[in-house]
């Protein structure tokens, strides 16, 4: 297999700064992520990198990643080890050897999670991910627009429980699989969705995680040369600046495995006077400003430090944070009908209709 | 094998009558239990019974049941398709035929589950059961306390999904499996604990079917014959009787899978002027007499019907019903300090110590 290039310890720092911000909100603390992905290729060396194009058409690949509350994830540190489990369970159960290791979601846990098993496994992985951002449910990838099934799943917990999943539905290895996870503790790991390099050329976001490397250099540069790292961001991602403002209340519960919840700020600067308030689930999923809806799911919602350009997670929101909302396009998978049926902002019972936003110039 | 018997349509009444009164309240409707045997012995031939100390030590054995709430199975009649899913998708994971089929826990539909996955395989059923009466949870099995353990289990639900458990105790296996159990509805089928023969020899408990044939066929004569069920009951059981009333309230809920609550009755007849409560979970769990302890798990306690001596049911259980309360004692195996600590009443969070109840005479 044709392999680009790379990934050393070194590299890592930025990628996860950079799966934060796609991570809208969700997908995991990258200072868990980093340290979790930099602990592995310290112990087991470099991870391979391989584009989706150059993947052979024969070859078995196998998305992995992270599932639960990401507030959860933050108190229960995952060791690694439950992923390759995860990841040599569903191997064995597939009688083949698998050939590439796939990011299931971008986020600041969930674009690490396959480098700790490409890194174990001496395996290749895809410059690429299931959304092209964080998603709160796993039948939410675009992998499954593309008609690959979920199942057969492996989910391991920390403790040495493996729980396999063959269900008729994506929607109902949700269902089963966040069950589990509710009792393993609010967080596991899961193997799932394996499938053909090409099929992995058909609905592969393509390039997420250089993209998520070139998010957290912009950053870090920017941040070095006295630059605006906000702004550096946004025109990066083609991102709209939506509002700056501060925290003024956030209502935050963890109900049904998730980490629901909804955070409104108090405009600052040029947007002295206003309010916008934005719901999440993991995700941020509708953003509303002085009462009206600019920026639905699947569209990208980040809240970032308007000061560094980081992007702050739903589960380290906090009273009195001064933030920039960004907004920019989804991966044109998730505008078709089933995209929106999936991911759309009435999935989320929301009875608004989506309305794609344009990207900024 | 050596076969000693063959039980074909007409002798199932029997046994899904007598499976109820060793249900102790839970294990399922033996209507539901009768009917789902007796379709699948029309369709696919008598089930051939095999006495546990017959099996070969090198034979592998693998018990069926039914897990959720009885007051779900009863409307949620299962098909029996999903009890021989799972007991096939056991099989192919085992990677080895498997040679009988055991019950796993005695009951109105739980004595009868295994008659349906006999039937359907061809396969000899053993005489016996893994409680010798019914219990709330999966690792409260004579299997379990002999080390076998619940895993590999494989759960199945009537839409199509597939559930694998391999986990590092048989608590998490139920804990795990309670959860999917909800999510599937409510009642799920599963098969697990396989052993060899030589280990059935050590846990498993003997006979359990022809006895539940023997108390039905005891309840079917006496009436027939206008004699006194209950007595004829409580004398082939070693059975007291300990009250005699009528029920004046009932408190029951469906709740993280189980039915739970608890029935009273005002004494009538000998025991006029007294009380009986009796908790439940799924199964009676302890009676209380005019306020005092008077038997509690793992020893029997059975509501019958004090006309016909038919057991009630928890989920059955209708204000003003006339019942007796028949309380025997369980199988040794239940009586060891491991017994008593999986099964007894501090296990159930009551603050008694179990008193083993000694057989009548």
């Amino acid at each position: 297999m044709k392999i680009f290039r790379e990934v050393d310890v070194a590299e890592i720092e930025d990628m996860a700064a950079g799966g934060a911000v796609l991570g809208t909100g969700g997908g995991g603390d990258p200072y868990i992520g980093k340290l979790m992905a930099q602990q592995a290729i310290r112990k087991f060396g470099k991870v391979k990198l391989v584009r989706t194009e150059d993947l052979p058409d024969d070859a078995l690949v196998v998305p992995v990643c992270m599932m639960g509350a990401p507030t959860v994830m933050t108190e229960k540190l995952p060791q690694g080890d439950e992923l390759v489990n995860a990841f040599v369970a569903l191997e064995k159960l597939l009688g083949r050897k698998i050939d590439a290791v796939l990011c299931g979601e971008a986020g600041g846990v969930n674009s690490m999670t396959p480098f700790v098993v490409a890194a174990a496994t001496g395996l290749p992985l895809v410059d690429g991910d299931g959304m092209g951002r964080a998603f709160p449910e796993l039948q939410m990838e675009t992998f499954a627009l593309a008609g690959v099934s979920a199942t057969p799943m492996v989910l391991c917990d920390d403790k040495g429980n493996t729980v396999t999943f063959e269900t008729v539905s994506n929607r109902w290895t949700e269902r089963l699989a966040r069950a589990a996870t509710v009792e393993m503790g609010g967080s596991a790991l899961l193997a799932f969705y394996s499938m053909s390099g090409a099929k992995a050329k058909e609905c592969v976001v393509r390039g997420t995680l250089t993209l998520c490397e070139s998010i957290g250099r912009t950053l870090r540069e920017a941040k070095a040369n006295h630059g605006e790292p906000v702004k550096a961001l946004a025109s990066l991602l083609q991102a709209h600046n939506m509002f700056e403002g501060r925290i003024v209340d956030i209502e935050r519960r963890t109900v049904g495995g998730f980490a629901r919840g909804k955070v409104i700020l108090n405009g600052t600067d040029d947007w002295k006077g206003h309010e916008m308030s934005i719901d999440f689930q993991n995700e941020f999923l509708l953003a509303m400003r002085d009462g009206e809806v600019v920026v639905t799911t699947p569209d990208l919602i980040s809240l970032v430090d308007a000061e560094t350009g980081l992007a702050v997670t739903t589960d380290s929101l906090r009273y009195g944070q001064r933030l920039v909302c960004l907004a920019y396009p989804c991966n044109p998978m998730w505008r078709t009908p089933l995209g929106i049926e999936v991911a759309g902002p009435r999935y989320f019972k929301y009875d608004v209709d989506y309305q794609p936003l344009a990207a900024a110039e």
